[in-house]
């Protein structure tokens, strides 16, 4: 089978720790071109922008896209326009109705738009999905805490409307839950605590219940450290499930369980060839409407000033 | 055809003087009984509770919510647990996650979910929905604009999270942007004015773009009278429309464009009605999303405090 043509638009740390390697290990994807302001990549061509990239690479099929979420609307459309099939990273966009609106792009042009939760695909999250449809679930504790000035130092735009804030690495944790439960949920409160010179939180609290009353609560907090935290609990009638190390430990009442060896970036680009080989599309927009609902249910605090 | 034995939950200013008199002219519903905390009406029977109601009233096949959202979830969710059709006064829920849920329980228990918005069956929405399909678009505006004093006098929970605030009259105005425009709009920026005591908006001001690259404008104020300005501006390369008393009076050109005489509440009724027999639900989320987006996005203004 031919390898799909592809460009990879914004060459950051993601671009670079993840991105790039998954592509050159993957036998669908051809790397032929990038588009980013101030980086390059070598043994490819590198174009500035990606209108300009898509001007000068008629040849290019696919476009993945990693750069922040704001300027990668405009991209996204972009690129479809082109007629080219398109990856975004999480978030598929800065406000639900950017995602509706490539969804309506998509459909119009027929190519696969491909909405990534990296996440979604750390290792052992299908073995919890398996598990938790066997059970009588009881309750769902999810912690996800972090250094911000580790993980973000200087990301000036995370802290902007539209960055998210501590969500950006949230609901990372938010699309796992809505993948592995094998119910909808639904948010009931939501606690914002914003420092008193940001426009977006350093931490939140969410209450939400599924559709069969089952509790789970979700602590986000970006002043936690030096340790990473990124765990989901989930207690049923007869045990106990602990998903860590962002998805990728899995225990079930204690016990270690043995998992696959395809991490995050390789099983998304895996996924996004098939949805490109069979025509189809993947876009679920729930772990960001997620955000959206705890920024309009949410009770503002304002906390000390975040100085980076 | 048998008439649908209804109950009707959350009798306050809203029920009286729309759902009551829509349901006593509509020939598919026969009201049955009520249930609200501190009201009745007379001739049906009245219950403290909709659980009460449930309990005591099995004949009851569909139910219609007009209490505020946040009450409306345990109510939806226990009128479709008990096997009712339900219709929702806008907006659906206190977020979207809400309405995912209900959507949930209605196809496990394959009733009729009915999200309505009122003002979509505005007399003149259908009317500018059919011209505006013709049309080259050049720009959109919308002004909604009212006295909180005289429109929500002393109502606490408007302000409260989950309340929506200035949204509460302005999603009517998303319910008819969304119905009426040819493709869909994505929002690109927010600015929400709180007064320094108000969890809740007060103000906002959005730019949005349609996929085409149409700009909409939207401004909503809650500090506006003693007119309300409820209205909608579309420009075309070949003319130009107006939609205003919040959709009930359409100009095409500055000419006058007569209007049927089906209002607001009796064709919710009757759409409901509809649905029901044809098995179908209707559950259209995205004025809801739209506010949701304008919280993720919204740029935070303090302004001066409220004082009811």
């Amino acid at each position: 089978m031919k390898r799909i043509p592809l460009a990879l638009a914004g060459i950051g740390k993601i671009a670079r720790d993840q991105h790039l390697p998954a592509i050159a290990a993957d036998p669908r994807f051809e790397l032929v071109a990038c588009a980013s302001r101030n980086a390059t990549v070598e043994g490819v061509r590198n174009y500035p922008t990606l209108e300009a990239l898509l001007a000068a690479e008629p040849r290019i099929e696919a476009v993945s896209l990693c750069s922040p979420p704001l300027p990668r609307f405009a991209q996204a459309r972009a690129a479809l326009a082109a007629g080219k099939h398109v990856m975004l990273e999480k978030p598929p966009g800065g406000c639900l109705s950017e995602v509706r609106a490539l969804e309506e792009i998509a459909r119009t042009v027929d190519r696969t738009l491909f909405a990534s939760w990296h996440s979604r695909h750390a290792l052992g999250v299908e073995a919890a999905r398996t598990w938790l449809t066997t059970q009588d679930l009881r309750s769902v504790n999810v912690r996800w805490k972090e250094d911000v000035r580790r993980w973000h130092p200087g990301q000036a735009w995370i802290w902007e409307p539209g960055g998210l804030g501590v969500f950006d690495p949230g609901i990372n944790a938010l699309s796992i839950v809505t993948r592995i439960l094998p119910r909808e949920v639904a948010l009931v409160s939501s606690t914002l605590s914003f420092p008193s010179n940001r426009q977006m939180p350093i931490a939140a609290d969410l209450e939400l219940f599924d559709t069969a009353g089952v509790p789970v609560h979700v602590e986000f907090d970006w002043r936690h450290g030096p340790q990473e935290l990124w765990e989901i609990e989930v207690r049923s009638a007869d045990g106990a499930l602990l998903l860590s190390q962002g998805g990728n430990r899995l225990q079930i009442d204690g016990r270690e369980v043995a998992l696959g060896s395809v991490h995050e970036y390789p099983s998304l680009y895996s996924h996004w060839g098939g949805l490109i080989d069979r025509g189809e599309r993947d876009v679920d927009v729930r772990p960001l409407s997620l955000v959206a609902d705890a920024f309009l249910l949410g009770r503002r605090e304002i906390v000390e000033p975040f100085i980076d």
